[in-house]
């Protein structure tokens, strides 16, 4: 149902929803946390979701971490969570790779020099292909796990550059990918970086986690998200990327093949219109807004807006409250 | 002329152009120099053009350096121009504010506390309005000249973020104005405050010096341009700059004003076509296309572009090379 006048939950609307959801996708920040902190009731409502045999997927743009780190992250505020649970933007990135059966290594010659007999040997060699991440250890993470190699990321976050007469800037031009995520280390010698690869190395690909434009990185207030890292790089290479966390169908797909579940049995739990809402709409999942994070109720009802959630509360826990036993 | 099909410069055409006008803009990035190099035969050019009484005006996006660090690095080059022919955009910055009257200071009420007889005195105090700055000590130097207050700019380039539980991001509510250019020392820091200022304090304006993707900073190289910072700061505010530097009318508006000359009677030198050409044509100027910077003839003649000079030719001093005496 993508009605256009979003309705808020209510007890009986609550119950027909749970009655007919099979998985429940759950965006993390604002909705499960805010920065570190759990918003208060979650732990409850997800044990009242599991003990009615609900499926539990955890779906975030947050490429910040990787799907183990988030795993501990759960466990640190006192839920368990499972890996294969977690999808998050990072993981992602690694998937869209694999999909696409981006090569680890390419073939090269390489020429031997010998004595009399033979001046000259040729033989095949494998060179590697790289991935250039501007991002955080979560994207870094995915990507080895995945069997890539990746540079960049945080270990980039303290070079600066020279900018001096004579002096070339040097990019490794074996690398074939470009993703770009949140990075609370951006730097100027990291845009140069993959704006070099991405203009300059043949079909280098330019991959967005998402273009989430702030996020809530700690509870007290919202910052720069990958938007902002994003927007620069295309800004300075005038390209637009793939896109593979929310609203993007990408995600959607994986999970779809992942589990058995047909979408309309599926409910996408999300603080964003832009990204949850749209991505769970994009699929034909039933969505509820949570008014936990970023939307707030104005935005939601303002004349402007385009996204209409099928359901809206306050927060996740509103679910138990009102069916708990 | 702004025909769609551009003319080779000749003997006969760069005869005319220089019969017919009377003041000369020069881009300077990729027309006067590279980096710190100048380009060949630049200073006999500019010689012969002041030879022949013509106005010789410097118009830059590059918003690094202030007119006075301009004049001082034509100085270093051996190239004697002042402060009054150089027109940059951290210039423009500067004078936009002045324009629109933007105010220095804020009247505000201010209580004393007093004893017995007078427990309250209310009088009126001046708050100074800042302007941000993401950008460099160009930007600093120009708004400071124009009696601004300016924070920002090269000092947060060390700022580093704690995304820590219960830590705000503070930010000065009476920033009135961010200014974004190029800027080296790009951080998160700096697009966290940058953000805050612009969708946190009312009406705050949002000012780009430009939007050029790419700049010849060094002679070996082009790197991310101002268009990079601004992308980033639209990704994460979500709004609109406005645009002081080329191709911007205003920065024309403004010298019109100062010069009296009409714009037929200009011709606009420049290497971009995105941003010195339009610039001129946007003006009604006369346009010559140098081929000694970021265009090449293929980028020029290529059926996808839509921005034609009137005449293109290798590099500035090919004027000379055809008139000298």
């Amino acid at each position: 149902m993508n009605s256009s006048i979003s309705q808020l939950l209510s007890l009986e609307k609550a119950k027909d929803l749970v009655d007919s959801t099979q998985a429940f996708l759950f965006d993390c920040d604002g909705v499960i946390w805010k920065g570190d902190k759990l918003i208060d009731g979650v732990p409850r409502t997800l044990d009242f979701l599991r003990s009615k045999g609900k499926k539990l997927v955890f779906v975030t743009n947050n490429s910040t971490k990787s799907r183990k780190q988030y795993a501990n992250k759960f466990l640190s505020l006192g839920i368990s969570v499972s890996e294969e649970e977690i999808f998050s933007s990072s993981f992602a990135a690694a998937m869209y790779l694999q999909l696409i059966n981006f090569p680890q290594h390419k073939k090269v010659c390489c020429f031997f020099f010998f004595f009399v007999f033979f001046p000259v040997v040729s033989l095949h060699c494998f060179l590697s292909i790289q991935v250039y991440v501007i991002g955080e250890q979560g994207i870094l993470e995915e990507l080895q796990l995945a069997g890539f190699t990746a540079l960049g990321g945080p270990e980039d976050g303290k070079k600066t550059v020279q900018l001096k007469s004579n002096c070339l800037f040097e990019h490794d031009k074996s690398v074939g990918a470009v993703v770009v995520g949140l990075d609370q280390y951006i730097n100027y010698y990291k845009l140069q970086y993959g704006t070099l690869c991405i203009r300059e190395n043949p079909g280098c690909l330019f991959i967005a986690t998402n273009r989430d434009a702030v996020g809530h990185m700690t509870d007290l207030q919202e910052w720069p998200g990958a938007g902002c890292m994003v927007a620069a790089i295309c800004g300075t290479t005038q390209k637009e990327p793939i896109v593979v966390g929310k609203p993007s169908t990408f995600l959607m797909d994986f999970l779809l093949k992942k589990f058995d579940i047909s979408c309309s049995k599926m409910c996408m739990v999300g603080d964003r219109l832009d990204t949850d809402i749209l991505f769970g709409q994009n699929a034909g999942c039933k969505t509820l807004l949570v008014l936990s994070g970023v939307t707030t109720l104005s935005a939601l009802q303002d004349a402007s807006n385009k996204t209409h959630p099928d359901y809206y509360t306050n927060k996740l826990s509103d679910i138990f409250e009102m069916l708990q036993p």
